[in-house]
C-alpha cells in the first residue's frame, strides 16, 4: 500500500500505515470544542480507524480506497447525544400526571410504576423498549437508573451493553419514606448494591453506578454504607439534589445536623470523592456551588422535567457554566416526557430565556452552550465521547434535514433548526465506535 | 327505512329520518365543554349527518347500517386543533436565528424571507408545503398571515380553500419602519387590501382578514383606512399587540397621543368592532384588559415563540382566563418552530408553571384549560368547530397511541401523553366536515 504514503502529509501526524483499515465519513461536520466554540467543517472527511477518530480533513490522499469512503453528501454529522439523568423504570409513565406536584406525583404514578420491575419479564420488555427509544433519539451515552430491584438492574445493564452504548447504570437505593410496596431494608439494600457493583464494575462501555434516590428516601446508615462502597470500588455516584423547595425542606427536617443536601452527600463520601452526577441542582447556595466546582462533579439540567413538575425554579445554567461547574442535559423521563436530547437543547435555551425575563441577572444560554452540555460536556465521564477530537470514539449521528425546505443555509442554522423543529426521523444513521447502530 | 324508527329514542331529539345518511364513528371521544370541563365518552359513537355532529351515544339502534359505522377501536377521537396565530410566509425560517432578539431577528431573517413571496412560484411551493404541514399536525382551523404581496395572499387563500380548512387569512400591511425591499405605500396598501377582502370575503370556510402587521410598521393613515374597510365589509382583524418591551416602547414613541397599542387599534376601529384576534397580549394593563374583555376579541398565546424571541414576559394565561378573555394558542411560525398545537398545549402548561415559579400570584394552567384554548376556544370565530356538540362540524382527529406501551390508562391520561410525548405520527386520520383529509 506504499502508493498512499506520498499523500500522507495531509493527514497531519497519522502514522505511516496502510489506509485499508481507515474509513472516511464525508459530510458537514459539527462538534463542540468548548462551551463557546462550535467547530464547523463543511464538506469534510472524518477519518476513522477502528472506530477512533484520527482527524477531519478537506481532502483524502490520492488512492484512498473508494470503498472505505462513506459519503453522506450534504447531511450533517454530529456527535451522539449524552442523556445524563433518566429513569428507565419510568418509561411507561411519561407525559402523564403532569398537573400534579412532585411528591404527589411520585406517590400516585412513580412508585407504583417502578414497583412493577420486580417482575423480570416486565423489566425485559420495558427496558428493551427504553433502550430502543434511546438509540432512536440519538442518545449514545446515558446515565440511567433502574428500580430498587437487583434483577431488573442486571437486565438494564445487559441491554445497554448489548447495544454497545456508553453508560452508567445502577440499582436504586431507598430504605425510608417510601410506600411499603416499594422499599428495602438498609442491610439488603447495601448487600445487593455491593453484589451489583462488584459483578458489573465495567463491561464493554457500561459501568455500574451507586444510586441513592435522594436524601429523603435514604437513612444516613444507608448513605454512609453506599459512600464506603463507592470509595472501595471507585464507583461513580448518581442522585438528585437541590431539586424542589418541597424536597429541600423535607431533607432539612430529616438531616438537621447538615446545612444542606450537598453536605449530607459529601460527608458520606457521595459527592466528588468519585465521579458524581447530581440531577437538578436548581437551588444551590455558595457552599454547595463550591462543592460542585470539583471536576469530579457534574450537575444535570433537566429542562422539561423541571417545568413539568413545577420545582419552583429553573437551574441558573449560565451562572453555573461561568463558574466552571460541569453541566449536562437530562431527559429525566418520566417527569420529562421525551427522550430527545435535541429537544432538550431547545428547551434549555427557551427556559433560560424565560428565567432571564423574571430574573435578569444572568443572560440566557445560547446554542453553542446548550449543544456543548448535550454532547461533549455531558459525555466527559465516559471515555472520549461527545466530540470528534483525535482519539475520540466515532460515536456519531447523521442528520438528514431535506424534509425542511431552505436554500443557502449554513450548517449551524441547519443544526439549530434540527434541535428546534426536527425529530428522530431526521437521524438517518447512528454510529457507535464506528459501527452502524440499527434501530 | 321504517325499521329504524322504533329505536330512535336513544338518539334523543334527532328527527325521524332514515339512518342511511348518518355515519357513526366509534372510539374514545374527548372534547372541551368549557375551560374547566373535558367531556370524556369512552367507547362511544359520534353520530354524524352530512358532516354535522348529531350526538354521542353509547349504542346504536338495531339495524343501523353496518357499513356506516367507522370503528376506530381503542383510539381517541378529539376535535381538530385551532392555530390562531401563524405566519405562513415564515415557514422557511423556523428554528433558526433563535439566539437573536425580536427586532434584530425580524431584520436578519424575517423580512428577507417574507420578501421572497413576491415570486408567485415560490409562494405556490412554500404555501403548499405549509398547508400540508398544518394538516399533518392536525390543525384544521387556522388564522394565518401571508406577506404584503397580493398574489401570494391569493395563493394562500386558494390553498386553504382547496384543503377545506376553516381559516382566516390576509395580506399583510406595512407602510413604515421596514426595509425598503419590503414596504408598501399607504395608498396601494389600502387599495390592494380592499380588492383582497372584497374578492375573498368568504369562500367555503375561508374568510379574508385585515392584517396590519403591528402598530410600528403602520402609519395612522393606514390604520384608519384599514379600520374603515373592516367596518364596511365586516372583516375580521388580526395583528400583534403588547408583545415585547421593545415593541411597546417603539409603539409609544410612534403614537404618543395614545396610552397604549390597544388604544391605537381601538380608535381606528381595529379592536373589537369586528372579530379581532391579537397575538401575544403579554403586557396588558387594566385599560387594555377591559378592551380585550369584549366577546369580539381574542388574545393568542404563542408559548414557544414567546420563549424563543425572549419577549421579556409570558402571557398571564390563568389570569386572563379567569377574567373571561377569549384565549387561543398559536404556533407563531417562524418565531415558534413547530406547527404542532398538541406541543403548544404542553408548552402552554410548562411555561405557565415557570411563570408561576417567579411570579406566584397566578397558578399554572392545567390540561383542561390548555386543551380548551387549543380547540373550542380557539375555534370560536369559525362556524361551530373545535368541539362535538350537536350541530358542530365533525372536524376531528383520530389518535392512535399504540406505540406507547401502557395498561389500564384512562382516555384523559392518553390525551395528556399524546400532547407531551406524541407527534404527528399518532394522528392516523383527520376529518373535515366529515370528509377524510389525506396528507
Amino acid at each position: 500500500m506504499l502508493e498512499y504514503h506520498k499523500n500522507l502529509e495531509i493527514f497531519g501526524d497519522i502514522e505511516e500505515v496502510s489506509m485499508d483499515n481507515y474509513k472516511a465519513y464525508l459530510g458537514n461536520v459539527i462538534y463542540s470544542q468548548d462551551k463557546d466554540t462550535l467547530v464547523v467543517k463543511e464538506k469534510s472527511y472524518i477519518l476513522v480507524q477502528d472506530g477512533i477518530v484520527q482527524g477531519i480533513f478537506k481532502d483524502l490522499p490520492e488512492g484512498f480506497p473508494q470503498e472505505n469512503i462513506i459519503d453522506w453528501g450534504n447531511n450533517l454529522i454530529i456527535p451522539g447525544f449524552s442523556d445524563m439523568h433518566v429513569h428507565a423504570s419510568q418509561f411507561l409513565q411519561r407525559g402523564m400526571g403532569m398537573d400534579k406536584k412532585l411528591l404527589d406525583w411520585l406517590n400516585t404514578y412513580t412508585y407504583p410504576t417502578e414497583a412493577k420491575f420486580q417482575d423480570k419479564e416486565h423489566a425485559k420488555k420495558i427496558y428493551g423498549l427504553f433502550v430502543d427509544e434511546l438509540v432512536r433519539q440519538g442518545t449514545l451515552h446515558v446515565n440511567c437508573f433502574s428500580s430498587i430491584h437487583y434483577e431488573a438492574s442486571e437486565i438494564l445493564f445487559e441491554l445497554l451493553l448489548e447495544r454497545g452504548l456508553f453508560a452508567f447504570t445502577g440499582k436504586l437505593n431507598m430504605d425510608q419514606n417510601s410506600p411499603e410496596f416499594y422499599l428495602e431494608d438498609t442491610e439488603s439494600s447495601l448487600r445487593s448494591t455491593e453484589v451489583f457493583i462488584s459483578n458489573y464494575r465495567q463491561k464493554g462501555n457500561v459501568q455500574a453506578a451507586i444510586v441513592p434516590r435522594f436524601t429523603i428516601t435514604c437513612s444516613e446508615e444507608l448513605l454512609a454504607g453506599l459512600g464506603k462502597l463507592a470509595q472501595q470500588y471507585g464507583t461513580p455516584v448518581h442522585s438528585h439534589m437541590c431539586e424542589a423547595i418541597s424536597t429541600i425542606k423535607a431533607s432539612k427536617e430529616l438531616f438537621p445536623n447538615y446545612k444542606n443536601e450537598a453536605e449530607v452527600f459529601y460527608h458520606n463520601n457521595l459527592l466528588g470523592q468519585t465521579p458524581t452526577i447530581m440531577a437538578h441542582c436548581i437551588f444551590m447556595d455558595d457552599d454547595v456551588v463550591q462543592l460542585m466546582q470539583n471536576p469530579n462533579c457534574m450537575a444535570v439540567h433537566c429542562p422539561d422535567a423541571t417545568a413539568n413538575i413545577n420545582a419552583g425554579g429553573i437551574m441558573p445554567v449560565k451562572k453555573l457554566l461561568e463558574m466552571g461547574i460541569n453541566l449536562a442535559i437530562g431527559s429525566d423521563i418520566g417527569s420529562g416526557a421525551s427522550l430527545s436530547i435535541a429537544r432538550g437543547i431547545a428547551s434549555t435555551i427557551q427556559h433560560s430565556k424565560i428565567r432571564n425575563m423574571f430574573d435578569p441577572q444572568w443572560e440566557a444560554v445560547n446554542l453553542s452552550e446548550a449543544f456543548y452540555m448535550a454532547t461533549r460536556s455531558g459525555g466527559r465521564y465516559f471515555n472520549k465521547v461527545g466530540a470528534f477530537d483525535k482519539g475520540y470514539h466515532f460515536n456519531a449521528l447523521v442528520i438528514d434535514d431535506s424534509n425542511f425546505p431552505g436554500e443557502n443555509l449554513t450548517s449551524l442554522e441547519r443544526l439549530e433548526r434540527f434541535c428546534y423543529a426536527g425529530d428522530d426521523r431526521n437521524i438517518v444513521m447512528r454510529y457507535i465506535v464506528g459501527k452502524e447502530l440499527i434501530i
